[in-house]
């Protein structure tokens, strides 16, 4: 068996382990709302990370934009370790996200915020790392070691972190509730494992690829292009749907492949509205979703497991993504523990 | 004559133009101000644009960033159009960038901004269109009727609109002085139209590419890719230096593409550190720098004009990569006027 299969497979799991700790989540949330109810109040966030888990925060982004009312901004770390002029925090919250711990670059974000007196809340799955020990208010992911190059149970314990805290600030008792059928869903979502190991010699030889989502699963399609790249090497980019309609699709053309991610709710009317330019241009379509419509349309369907909600739906969908990268790793030969020229941690400055 | 080349000539002319009529700048930057001494202060930006306009975006990001202080963050529009849950503005000045003002999602962040009384500024060629309208301030881009598909012009002008609110708002001399050798750098910067004329060809199968840039110029390193995606369907990626480095470095291997925006600057060094690992893969390095140390290390090296500052380089890099595209395209018998399956005005909502 190899680490990577088993990390996936550990999912449901960890998320469940996360669900039962939640306590020290709300915790935190209760800080920061005391805090936000002083002074010049909570009206923003700044958010820092890299990679995987900077996939991670564009979840944040739109989740603590669309729950808490909250702008975000995702940090320029260059401003702190290269420019030397980090912007002035007011009524800021600063979040780091980071599976190690061990950038340079989110730790200076850290560092300015506390400061300026912002309050900082990490995520990491390294409680005893850098990062979590210049942070105010530390969440740990206790995903377990993951041995990986390619985060993949860090990475949705990272996201659920993310609505933990968003549904515990906004003290939302509905999706507090919601949050308990996630481990199931994703497990169910594993069930996928046998067929993507069945389909993924079809795309051995493509030679690049586009992701597409919007919303909060844009994060979905920026961490499907990241995982295949990692495993596979094959170019795969990943786009909003709206930017998508703005240039990039000009690539597309017959055979070119394209994964939609289009899980039920608001933007899905957007995402499969691109079916049709797809078809036209006789794309490859691969469709991640729950709804019989968008599968239908598409030549490799992924179906996701119902009865999610749209905000907690990235969790479930980052699933299939991750399988499609690992198995077709495996087709072509590759070493899915050891991704050639990455290493588990990459300081970043 | 194509209009897309006559429209990329024509840039040192519209920049000229801006500057002579940055007095309009001025005034906003001072309502601007004004408003900032007041109630909670000016502690934000929210910025909203898409494709091309948004990668002017991140140009806006970093500036306000390093030169004001303030934290930027991009919008996301999903939030007002299809969510329905705008954030909350509390010392927030909300900047829009569009070519044709004609976007609706962009026009909604706008709208959503009045109502909430936060005060708006847009950037737009079109100062009768739709988004100019509900804005408080306009910024006449004044480029000039823009009949290429893909932006060129409005582009450039629009990290100069940028460049120019940033100084003003700072009320910084020196900078404001520094912007008047722009057009002058850019009309250096075209002098690379007939080198780049002759080396196009070499490009002519190559499938994908990575184009990399750090702080400033992660703008241009965005603009790039999407202007040889639009105009030659090649699938080119984007990347931040430091993104680069967390993972998507794996695809590249030998003969595999790589163009390095490598200006003079603070962020220099952290991209040239690339050119180690991008040797030893064998990679086909393509630099766009003033600098010879990077130029040295380049299959093809594309030397831009010295002398101009980091903040202001990106108005330059932006030049050697139109006209990458554009030959590209020339040499792919592609019609650079009427890229495939694009419109001039894309409506996203």
């Amino acid at each position: 068996m190899c680490a990577l299969r088993d990390e996936i497979h550990e999912q449901p799991t960890v998320l469940e382990r996360m669900l039962e700790r939640q306590e020290a989540v709300r915790e935190i949330a209760r800080h920061v709302a005391t805090w936000g109810r002083r002074g010049p109040g909570l009206r923003q966030v700044l958010l820092a990370a890299r990679g995987t888990s900077d996939n991670a925060g564009q979840y944040g982004k739109y989740l603590l934009g669309a729950a808490n009312g909250l702008p975000v901004a995702l940090a320029a770390p260059s401003l702190y370790t290269l420019y030397g002029a980090p912007p002035r925090l007011a009524g800021a919250l600063v979040l780091g996200i980071s599976q190690s711990g061990a950038s340079p670059d989110i730790c200076a974000v850290i560092e300015d915020a506390r400061r300026q007196g912002a309050p900082t809340v990490v995520l990491t799955n390294a409680p005893d790392s850098p990062l979590a020990r210049v942070a105010e208010h530390v969440v740990d992911l206790g995903a377990g070691p993951e041995r990986s190059v390619a985060a993949t149970k860090t990475y949705t314990a990272e996201l659920l972190a993310l609505a933990l805290l968003s549904a515990h600030l906004a003290e939302d008792a509905e999706r507090l509730e919601a949050l308990r059928a996630v481990p199931e869903a994703v497990a169910a979502a594993l069930a996928l494992d046998a067929p993507i190991a069945q389909r993924a010699e079809r795309y051995l030889y493509m030679p690049h690829c586009a992701v597409v989502g919007r919303g909060y699963n844009y994060a979905t399609a920026l961490e499907i292009a990241l995982k295949v790249k990692e495993l596979t090497y094959v170019g795969a980019t990943p786009y909003s749907s709206a930017d998508f309609r703005h240039g990039p699709i000009a690539v597309v053309d017959r055979a070119y492949p394209v994964i939609l991610v289009a899980p039920s709710g608001a933007v899905y009317a957007d995402v499969v509205d691109l079916l049709d330019a797809l078809r036209e241009r006789e794309a490859e379509i691969i469709v991640l979703s729950d709804r019989e419509e968008a599968l239908a349309a598409a030549r490799t369907a992924l179906r996701l497991p119902g009865g999610v909600p749209e905000w907690l739906s990235p969790i479930v969908a980052a699933i299939p993504g991750q399988l499609l990268a690992y198995h077709l790793a495996l087709a072509k030969d590759l070493d899915p523990e050891r991704p050639r020229g990455l290493r588990k941690v990459t300081e970043t400055r």
